[in-house]
């Protein structure tokens, strides 16, 4: 894996090259994880003039098993006192003669971009921009694999969680019950807070669960997702709770499968993001639902849970191949509930059978 | 509880008035939920020239219903697609007529700080430090109380725990099993990443839960604490698994409880916090283990688990009377294991009975 690390930190360095700084640091921990295959708590990764360093704020000892960095990379320990491993960094820099540094300014604070031009007041320092973000929005086929097994392993702890007996449980045990079932199947953690929503609360975007219990009747809705390696991805579903759907029910349903099917479908390699967006939201507007619309419809995963591209009405840029993303439109009425339907797939030419679905539970109404 | 927030606001703004600026934009989460009653996602608040505004970056319906700020605070809500809430915020003040804004240097990035630069050019800005954090250091009785019932949770959910059969289940499964008994016994959720730490791991401060079973005379460390109503408590306890304790792990033992009972003894309003850590570092040290000590052993809790004030052997200041810290002296042998033990108590005068312990599950050596 080693050589991944390097290629990737190669990458970045011709990048800064190319707007003028012969250094960066990278303090975004997903970017210095991507770039240094670990990232210790608070540690930085210095692309530097002679070498490239990770540099850590505390000693080894704090650091967890899981996370040993690339064998090629020298790992420097800033001394117990010593503070803040951004800053550290930089007066390494200055010291190797480096005479300008780019940062990440989108994650350094004031107070932190500060101290790092008190200690190394000669150093320019420049800004790396999102370039980190950037490379990450197209995966390899080991980070796919990665997503690949996480998403086999969140569709094994909803698949669980379907078979047990849900009236009369409280939203809040069924997240805890769904999270319990992913570290059971290999998952690191979850990917971000497990969602469970319970008749009104159904199909509200990033519902955080209450105490309210699942009722005969009631639409249920689940968003959860694997974090496998560090790769996390994502799967919304819906269901009725009961013997038979109400028409409403069934109605809303088959409105948002068909926005999120027109999604999927319009995910190829070349499409505009904001086209896919209209594709799923063209449908839930026509129906009239325009106002009930989350603000996106979509968004990549990766070491983080939302990265780029963005699938919104206003986002730029086209989607390659080998990007992968969630395309879950859904509609929530107040009062009433709603439906949401989340995938995770990987944008694959037609060539290759089209969008790679990775989460493949059911997307048949279930009535449970 | 409307007027507490009104008060703690009225007392920020008497800070940054003395510091020369009219209004102040607070952007950090834990900052804002302590000024506002509640911090929906992305929220900022800002204490202004003419009123007090809660400027969040989403439509109310993205808030959970957890999150309702106080009464007495005007919300207003940037409209889609209007991007950054402190950026809003910045503008509305211009808007105003307010001419200097003090910001949160230590928590706003210097992207956002540079978008608030150009949204509002003739705004002069300044920093307001750590002032809310400061404000945040000495608590209320209703604080203290919310952090009372947190620790009663904790120690319900750790008793159960040890009720039950250790040996052969995995650190990871551990650690779920006591997050979803917090949750059970009325937590928001846990107060941070529970740790659960066998054998050679045992006493590893942080340790990440791995895979590895509970056996046969085993060290077992575990570390967690319940979020109630936002605030968050913290409790570490050392078992033996087996019949009866090694004599080194008796011993190892009963110096680590020496030095958490001398730190825990020496917390008095006026003790100076370096003092607090010498008290408790210093029965380790003699004994020979100053290289495997860690750099801190305490550190004030509140509605994060890592406040101010900080028990090191550098920290500056003193204790006030109603401010809750941890206590939480360990050793780690590397290859061997350890022992931490943890609680938190708030400072109370000797008046009052010394410092109130919140979390009082047995000290005892217990061979589970």
């Amino acid at each position: 894996m080693s050589e991944v690390y390097a290629v990737r930190r190669t990458r970045l360095r011709e990048c800064c090259n190319a707007g003028g700084s012969a250094a960066a640091l990278v303090s975004r921990p997903a970017n210095v994880r991507y770039l240094a295959g670990a990232a210790p708590e608070g540690a930085v990764l210095l692309l530097g003039g002679t070498e490239d360093l990770l540099v850590c704020a505390g000693p080894p000892d704090d650091r967890s098993p899981q996370s040993r960095p690339d064998d090629s990379l020298r790992v420097h320990v800033v001394p117990r006192g010593g503070g803040d491993a951004a800053v550290a960094a930089a007066d390494l820099a200055a010291g190797q003669g480096v005479d300008s540094l780019a940062v990440e300014e989108h994650h350094l604070t004031v107070t932190r971009h500060r101290a790092i031009r008190d200690v190394a007041p000669r150093l320019r320092l420049a800004g790396v921009g999102c370039a980190v973000e950037q490379l990450r929005i197209v995966k390899d086929e080991e980070e796919i694999s990665c997503l690949r097994i996480g998403a086999e392993i969140t569709d094994q702890a909803l698949g669980e969680l379907l078979e047990s007996i849900l009236v009369g449980r409280t939203e809040r045990h069924l997240a805890l019950e769904l999270e319990r079932r992913l570290v059971d199947h290999g998952a690191d953690g979850p990917a971000f807070p497990t969602s469970v929503a319970t008749g009104p609360n159904a199909g509200r975007p990033g519902h955080r669960p209450t105490d309210r219990r699942v009722e005969e009747g009631d639409f249920l809705s689940v968003c959860l997702g694997a974090t496998y390696r560090g790769y996390r991805c994502e799967i919304g579903r819906t269901f009725v709770i009961g013997t038979a759907p109400a028409d409403w029910q069934i109605e809303l349903y088959e409105l948002v499968f068909s926005a999120q099917r027109a999604g999927r479908e319009s995910l190829v390699p070349g499409a505009a993001c904001r086209d896919v967006d209209r594709a799923a939201r063209h449908v839930l507007d026509s129906a009239g639902y325009a106002e009930a619309l989350p603000e996106l419809t979509g968004h990549g995963v990766g070491l983080e849970i939302d990265e780029d591209p963005q699938l919104t009405p206003s986002a730029m840029g086209k989607l390659d191949a080998c990007v992968p993303v969630t395309v879950e439109p859904g509609v929530h009425l107040p009062g009433r509930g709603g439906v949401r339907i989340d995938d995770t797939l990987v944008v694959r030419p037609e060539a290759d059978g089209g969008p790679e679905l990775l989460t493949i539970t059911t997307k048949e109404l279930l009535a449970l």
